[in-house]
């Protein structure tokens, strides 16, 4: 019977992994439904018009890479889970909410001049999305949902990289009132991301 | 050959479950496209322009807990399914109907000044989205298309947790010809859920 | 060896069998997407509003009674099928570039007065998409990619729906010259499919 | 141990292709989403307006058959993939990337007058594309992802294919400075795509 629950479970973790799979991928894909089409009736002026909607491209690359980064940790946190339990479903759900809103979000950042307000929606949509993930990481390991073994590492790798981006989205929040090069907070999250691993791994092997 | 057309069945099952899964997570992402981006040149006019539009935010808020709640009851109710038999396919097809329809009953809720039609058309939406999984569970308790087991008290849950959706949103559409606050209905459905669960297990344990 | 490219060949049509899913599911969802929303200050204004749209609702539910026939037939079309081959590949992707154009082709059914061309265009689309089922199901029987047994009479049976389907679109195009009422065409298809089904069956029962 | 890596291996690998064919088939739905609907009281109108549009229609089928080409490969590419390593996400996700740009290529290929910019613009998405899947292969191979045997043939057809597609998308950016007649570079690919073919056969059997 112990077998056939854990067969049930993981049955229901796979409805449940590419159920969510199914939010990213539309989510993703839509960000690019809404760019504006450079529009004119010489090549001078479509590349005018490139250049003058330069800030919804830099946004949808922006969220291209942040809702890359988020399945990928997902990916990493499933991977080798056996069944669901806790809270993992709530917050996996709540993690979807924040995907979804993401497209809505990127929107919000680049309408129009205000900086601030966008920019503080769009930085705790993400923190929202990575504290999720964080909480999903505790709920695993909280109910031993994972077997251990030699993916433990792999599975702090994740913890350390949802770390990181909480960090650097909450960090930007301050820095937005003060200046709008509270962007550099965002692009600096792969050299956190690497620095915060690094050292998690020489204190591991300490 | 019983062991094939088992194994034929939860094949089917696993395709009607994947392509259900998908309806609702275009569904719910859909949900997000249509939100209005609050624009603004100062931070205080996108903040009022956010404000502006809090009926639309709180009609998504809305229609996602009520998408998430379909397919949280539907997750349940298929997890155990072996094959697929009797109307399953068809109150499943009429399910899914229902939930395609529910991002465009969310934009009519919130188009405009009237009230009491948008209300109840959405209400119905969700009447007729809450009893076909009602009776998907009839047909699956009726051909017996799920082995009996540990599961029965999950299984009852998500009957009771169906019941519950289904009456808050049918005691809903009276009272909106009354009253604005006729949205209370809709609030009080997890209070609601929790009472008839409650009671139900209170009266198996008897 | 042979076991190994037979599995190799399930997995590859899981595969075609879930992209198409994807697509279909996304085509049957996008129908509602730009469903027009009834706007107005009043309930009556509402209700009018609903009234003046019934050409799309209507359209609408036509296409979504469509995808989803499709969709039947092509679930039972693949259940027993165990390879990929011939040119069943080929089909299915023009099968899909057909239901990617049915939300195309609905608006186009209720875009503006003219009736004939857009009637016809429709008619065409799904015309396309039959005889795609039509010509897949001659492709799995003549390179045997589903095994004989129990199945065969519902494989008939799909292969007589898809039958009813094409000729009901073929016949409402002719009458599309002469008069409106082309619609009624389309409303007996499910009576033609049962007639004709019945009489497969007693023919293959002499 | 082993065979539970290479189990956790193949469970990563079918999430990757889920997720990818997820959003290859909202990239090819999405494209006829933005379809210019021909509109007109008469049917003469209606005509006239399929007419006027034909660019963007054309646009339309060259993204299908261009997505279908990619979907194409990488269905051969990952067929019998059995594990992900080396840079094979990286790659994926740059390929996922030019998919979800294509159908904003699109609007871009045909929003105006100008021609070169617009052009260009869709061949460098393209190539970017099929750079990937040729980079997708070396990893593979490098690797060693794929068990050698017989499939070795139909994964060098992919390398052509994927060769020749580069290719004639590379040669039409110089074309498209001389003249529009460029497209013809882009229609040539499946003549292209059969050369490369059959030279590399009669190679590979001397």
């Amino acid at each position: 019977m112990t077998n056939d629950l854990v067969r049930a479970g993981i049955l229901n973790k796979e409805r449940l992994v590419l159920f969510s799979d199914a939010v990213v991928a539309i989510a993703i894909t839509l960000l690019a439904l809404e760019l504006p089409v450079p529009e004119g009736a010489t090549n001078a002026e479509v590349l005018r018009a490139f250049g003058e909607h330069w800030h919804e491209y830099l946004a949808f690359l922006i969220s291209f890479a942040v809702i890359a980064t988020h399945w990928n940790v997902h990916h990493r946190l499933f991977a080798h889970v056996t069944a669901l339990g806790g809270r993992l479903g709530l917050w996996n759900l709540l993690w979807l909410f924040s995907i979804i809103v993401t497209p809505f979000a990127t929107r919000v950042l680049t309408a129009d001049e205000a900086f601030t307000v966008p920019f503080v929606f769009y930085a705790l949509v993400q923190v929202l999305a990575g504290c999720c993930l964080l909480l999903m990481q505790r709920e695993i390991r909280r109910h031993g949902l994972r077997p251990k073994g030699p993916d433990l590492a792999a599975a702090q790798d994740g913890y350390a990289r949802s770390l990181a981006f909480v960090g650097c989205f909450v960090l930007s929040i301050p820095v937005a009132f003060l200046t709008r090069w509270a962007y550099i907070c965002w692009a600096l999250m792969p050299v956190v991301s690497i620095v915060v691993r690094l050292v998690r791994r020489r204190r591991a092997s300490v």
